[in-house]
């Protein structure tokens, strides 16, 4: 598939997503972020599931670019960084993807393709996350499973219940809990 | 209401998003599961989100009387007990209402209802967590906030992957972490 089809469907998913959510989206609500979206997406994807499948793929990719830029600062400041980008605390919109993100994880419980693809993310992304407390001299697995599983749940717990404030604070708390663990 | 339909209904509704999860949940399903279901449900509840909402309100009252069983044990019992229940690992079943919990939190984002409900649950666990690892000497939010998301976000990355050894690996994580950060 052409490079710019390809990125221009997965803006307008990523939009659809923000906007309607997963239960309510159709491939439809995509098609209307764009001009002849329908034809194109159809051309190019079965159905939601596959075009999903696809997203996850996109939303991995971005993952690892997002890493090798985090990779990038000074080892003191990568933590922090990497905790803006898992939390979603950078922008507005992020706030509202990070909605759709509870639902897609959710449907993977029940959905084979989607378990597969969380599974390959959610590895990744302690790999990812192992690398930055190595270089703040933290060689340890289990800590790194702790503060994964604090951001997913601090994540799931204040999306759910609509409190931007306390995700804020749980960032704090996250780092002073990294902080005191590694002592 | 009796308090045995409301019983019948509530068992019901457990049963049913078990073995079909919240998407595909109707009022016909939970009937199904026992004689002339449809006619009580609906005698009782208007529609699938009213009969959720009560739900809701069944599961934070269970969850008060699993409370005051883990605080009849003695302190250096209650964390591990607390861990079972709140990851779900006692049976079988558990896991599959796990599945069906997450998708239940990621419907809150999405509805003012669900969201106050599930804002006053997070309330109440972690008050009841508090008060667990006071009995072992620690009096600290920032470690129950921090426990409380370790245990929500394990959840749901290994539930949402089906890697319930993970889990099971998981809790020993969170239970060491919890020792390191009262030292």
């Amino acid at each position: 598939m052409a490079e710019d089809s390809k990125q221009k469907i997965m803006d307008a998913t990523y939009c659809a997503l923000c906007e309607h959510g997963y239960a309510d989206l159709s491939i439809q609500k995509i098609a209307d972020e764009f001009d002849k979206g329908k034809s194109l997406i159809y051309y190019h994807y079965d159905d939601k599931e596959d075009l999903m499948l696809s997203f996850l793929d996109y939303m991995q990719n971005h993952m690892e670019s997002t890493h090798e830029e985090i990779m990038d600062l000074s080892p003191e400041e990568r933590l922090d960084a990497f905790l803006d980008k898992a939390l979603g605390l950078e922008e507005k919109e992020r706030w509202e993807f990070q909605k759709a993100f509870l639902e897609l994880r959710a449907q993977a419980a029940h959905n084979e393709k989607f378990k597969e693809k969380f599974g390959q993310m959610d590895r990744q992304i302690l790999e990812n996350l192992e690398e930055i407390l190595s270089g703040i001299g933290i060689e340890n697995r289990d800590i790194s499973e702790i503060v994964l599983s604090s951001v997913e749940g601090a994540a799931s717990r204040k999306v759910s219940i609509g409190d931007r404030e306390g995700l804020q604070e749980m960032k704090g708390t996250i780092k002073d809990t990294v902080e005191n663990l590694s002592n």
